[in-house]
């Protein structure tokens, strides 16, 4: 399997993240890749596809926004990474300011996602690995990985977080052409996805996730969300691959019916049993029975990375599930 | 003037607040009731008023919520304050969680606000003392002064942030009876009063406040949003008694022309040349005609203290103020 990946991925290296009431060592950190690339061998650099594909999905004053932010912050004398504090949780509506601040709570859910100096950088790459993998599968390739990191799901037309920046897997579906699905497996609900897919036809979404009442990103990802083009399958922490495999082939029979031409993975191996962040007790064995399960609905697949938070463990689930296709 | 405070008030401490990326020194500590006290002389302890004044604005779950958060933050196993992290910025729905943080980010809408283990007796007893400011002014006083704090403006029927967790004065607003406008001179924009002004008839709500293009709240508070019942007069950065004076005019006799029955202030002495997080330039001396303007509506009125933080210049530009009833 082609597998892309691009240096430049690795500049955004948060300093931290907030939660607890304290500052953190940020979970989603360059290190992570280090081990996912000793254990699938080569990768490709993309090729630069441009804004354009970003476009389709991304309101234009969002993609300004974020390439200016961290230039703006600084100017404003702060220090270190930018960070919102305050948010528009009633009434949010597209307003025009002139404070750092209220563009980043404009633009963001929360404050475990930093923009640092290269966050921009990084994460336009990540989306252009997403995007040379689509172009692998779409020329000659059954199957693809796009390595993105930062990772993408939580993130929305016009907003930012979860430690995503731009949504890789919307940005695949639109680029595709083609009638897609987005199947969602990592641990967390795709929010960001979700809310692209409910302004796109031609896009379907089905996620299998940790229950919101319990699990971030809380808001979003409740069963009764599902409708005709979104299906939400939460899952109570602790839920093993006896649990989850009927829901993979709940999810995957949904898909099957929405009749896609192409099928995008959000792969997550943070439902693994030592994911220092996550709750479900999948084991590193149980990720090629998944990927087979996905493989067999025939389709052209895009898998492109999300969480994954056991470093220790990460390369080999990755290379597990990969092995699986 | 009768006064009202409830040493109780000072029970809320928060040890910080997390803006600019990083923590800082609260900006709303129980120093500034000192000052204050000092140069009004004596007050008056309010009587227990009861939950029901609070339950006629705010939600029932969100007081449970407010009154339950330490202790649910504490059991979770976190040391210190508790301070959301993540917040529902799209289709923001009542939800039921049994996660702490998602509570939290449910239910406000900054992380400048935290709850410690005496934030709801402290609140409480804030709204009690506006309570008693009302009652006073109902039964044979022209005019009553509640040393709130925390202050309110910023909460809304489910929400707190902005250093408030209970609406003072839409709470005293709706106890009084009868029809009321609400004029809030603080240098911030009361957006929660404005949230529940719109939730309620015979209550009108006029505001002066810094332009929230680049002032906080940030989300709240254009001149777009003024409607029948709403008056937003947002002013620069830098504006002085020269310009403000022209604005509270206008404002009153927009008040003037609801023809409410009472008046409640939502006075923020912030609105000072030296207040250190707030940037419009007037002067002690501005306060006391700014108040015999306000006078001039004749009508029992309840003044109800909600920010400014130029500890050293508190006492007596509220001195001043109240001395221009």
């Amino acid at each position: 399997m082609r597998c892309f990946w691009d240096d430049r991925q690795r500049l955004h290296a948060p300093s931290g993240e907030f939660f607890n009431g304290a500052m953190h060592p940020a979970a989603e950190h360059p290190g992570r890749v280090d081990a996912i690339l000793a254990a699938i061998g080569r990768t490709e650099e993309p090729v630069d596809f441009g804004l354009h594909p970003l476009l389709q999905v991304h309101r234009a004053e969002y993609l300004d926004f974020l390439r200016e932010a961290y230039a703006h912050w600084h100017a404003a004398g702060r220090l270190g990474d930018a960070f919102p504090y305050t948010f528009p949780i009633a009434g949010r509506r597209p307003l025009k300011f002139s404070r750092i601040d209220a563009d980043l709570g404009q633009y963001s859910f929360d404050t475990s996602t930093p923009i640092g100096p290269a966050t921009w950088e990084a994460a336009y790459w990540s989306a252009q690995t997403a995007l040379a993998a689509l172009q692998a599968v779409k020329s000659d390739e059954r199957t693809g990985f796009a390595l993105c990191r930062p990772p993408g799901h939580h993130a929305g037309a016009d907003y930012f977080g979860g430690y995503s920046y731009l949504s890789n897997a919307a940005i695949c579906a639109v680029s595709a052409g083609k009638r897609v699905a987005i199947l969602d497996v990592d641990y967390h609900h795709g929010n960001g996805t979700q809310d692209i897919v409910m302004d796109h036809d031609a896009m379907v979404f089905a996620s299998i996730h940790a229950d919101p009442t319990t699990d971030y990103p809380f808001y979003w990802g409740h069963a009764d969300e599902s409708r005709g083009s979104i299906l939400n399958l939460p899952f109570p922490r602790g839920t093993e691959w006896s649990g989850y495999e009927p829901a993979l082939v709940r999810a995957l029979d949904w898909i099957e019916k929405a009749e896609p031409e192409m099928l995008i993975v959000s792969y997550g191996a943070d439902t693994h049993e030592d994911d220092p962040i996550s709750h479900f007790k999948l084991k590193t064995s149980d990720y090629a029975p998944m990927a087979r399960r996905i493989a067999a609905l025939g389709l052209p697949t895009v898998v492109l990375m999300e969480g994954g938070y056991a470093v220790d463990a990460l390369g080999t689930n990755v290379a597990e599930f990969l092995s699986g296709f």
